[in-house]
């Protein structure tokens, strides 16, 4: 199985179908594609590949700043998030790592890899809410460890609220302890539960925020790390000056000022995504998780599989992501990004027609 | 100082001048500017930057494989040389590195930013040239050492013959240790002196190749790591799964195809590195190095030093390397690129004019 959504190229090479002709629910990207500009830029800067990237990326940071209300010092520009979370992990070095899972498996990946132990706790049981299972964890966490929790969460679109959080760093701060909030899906988010203006206040909060997904930019990488400024310089002695590509740090600057865009997005997102799940709550043995950011998690009520519902979906040439290789999941789950509406119910007709 | 050269956005904003009226011969990139089918292929894939690029990179490391000779499963495409750097420091984990210095910087920030030791040799002692001392040191290794050159060197532009490097690597295999070989510089070598088809038979060699230098494309970041098959999957297990963008992977793909280009500038490097090197030969007071890559290293023989002259040039919109920051060199270092041969020209009117 797919370790992660959205490779559409090779899902066009094993369904021999041009990539262009696959409808790729898997992959939890902005249906409306990049703001205009960025054409024009990339166009404008081809020229420009033939010099070395700049590699304090002053104007990236500062646009990001601005757009996250903080410092430049407190950021650390990435090629993508996972490039950041391996970077963070050796700088921080963690005796041990709790992961509240689901989620995103780079992380347990990044850890294990590096030679640290990893602890997963057990979301399933509460309904995949923030629980006192883990509340209990941070409580008898060792000194130098760190929570890592991804809000909202991927795949289960849960969040976590900000005042809850709040209590927890408290906590891990009495430990030596850390916090890594990865907030890649958090734009998306009407009413944020963002953390990332703590991060000079908390010292031990370390917050992932990433252009990838609101941006619709994947195939451009560009993500951040927020920081107090002395755990930012830090991940940065460890960095490749010249990480940031050309058109990565020209096009990030300039698509965080395009506030028409920002509103645009999160005005479409949070009404389409309650189309999507509506949608999908009328189908017939199928049970979605009311969804937080641009995707919905959706468990199957019996009769099907999820990779043999995946796996008719794609003659349809339909993506979904199937979630039984994410921790404590079983094959009835899956996740589906929310696209146009057109796309949405190009779906829907799908799995109607499939599950009926 | 600049801890590299190339940045010409920070001498932009320090002459208060547009950054194409800069004439860099701080970078030593391919003069002749990237292959024409670049500019296309990105216009053509900026739609593209909606997807994920491809984690598995079949195409590019196919490519590579057929131009570097060997097996795709014997390469990781990095972010960039540095990426790869880094990533080999970690998988490796050396118990102590010994450096043919003075070199490119970034092997020694590596290993001291991950706490691992490092030993320098002083290359100056024998003109550069590899010498009984660096012997000497590979017979007194550790166990689990690793050795890093830079073939042909940066900043002296000298190169280790294949003949020399393969008794090295018997050596260091007794004592369980690695070769790093940097040949970042060896595509512009007419007598190529690379070992990356090695890689196979000795398992105690990593060979890094870069597509920046050659091929002009610095601001996309394409590198390989070669090595044996067990090698490269520890360095794959560390690597961000997206680590090369979508531009990179497919203009990578193509321009190592090129094989009119290819042929081009190694002709051109070839024959204009001489002309550089006798124009700056005959500028009294100068003492160039005779070049084997697409630099010419200098030595200023009295009455200036680098600092004064770069400071002098730069008032000419031109950017030189001074090379004091390099370890065991003196501020009477300096490296230039091989450029074009009316820009070449006008660097050598510029120098006569200050020197006399």
């Amino acid at each position: 199985m797919e370790l992660h959504g959205g490779n559409v190229y090779k899902a066009a090479r094993e369904l021999d179908l041009p990539y262009e002709k696959i409808l790729d629910f898997s992959a939890n990207i902005n249906p409306l594609g990049f703001p205009d500009a960025v054409r024009q830029i990339i166009i404008d800067h081809i020229k420009d590949i033939v010099h070395y990237p700049d590699p304090e990326q002053l104007e990236l940071k500062k646009a990001a700043a601005e757009y996250y209300g903080i410092n430049p010092e407190n950021l650390v520009p990435g090629n993508g998030s996972v490039e950041l979370i391996n970077m963070i992990i050796e700088a921080m070095k963690p005796s041990k790592v709790i992961i509240a899972a689901p989620t995103f498996s780079e992380y347990a990946h990044s850890c294990r890899t590096r030679g640290i132990k990893v602890e997963l706790v057990d979301m399933t049981k509460n309904n995949f809410e923030w629980s006192m299972d883990l509340l209990e964890k941070v409580e008898h966490i060792d000194k130098n460890s760190m929570l890592i929790i991804c809000n909202p969460n991927n795949p289960t679109g849960k969040i976590i609220l900000k005042s809850d959080i709040l209590n927890v760093l408290e906590l891990l701060k009495d430990k030596s302890s850390f916090l890594l909030m990865d907030e890649a899906f958090m734009d998306f988010v009407i009413n944020s539960q963002s953390l990332i203006k703590e991060v000079e206040k908390y010292k031990n909060l370390i917050i992932l925020r990433s252009l990838t997904k609101f941006f619709a930019l994947p195939g451009l990488r560009i993500g951040f790390a927020a920081g107090n400024s002395e755990l930012v310089k830090r991940i940065n002695d460890l960095k490749d000056p010249w990480n940031i590509n050309t058109f990565a740090g020209l096009v990030g600057s300039e698509v965080l000022k395009d506030k028409n865009y920002i509103e645009l997005t999160k005005e479409f997102i949070s009404q389409e995504k309650e189309y999507l799940w509506d949608a999908l709550n009328d189908i017939k043995g199928l049970s979605p998780y009311h969804p937080e950011a641009n995707f919905v998690f959706v468990q199957i009520k019996g009769g099907i599989n999820s990779d043999m519902l995946a796996q008719k979906l794609r003659n349809y040439g339909i993506l979904i992501r199937r979630c039984s290789n994410f921790d404590f999941l079983d094959d009835s789950f899956f996740r589906v990004a929310v696209r146009k509406r057109t796309e949405n119910d190009t779906l829907i007709k799908a799995l109607i027609s499939i599950l009926s």
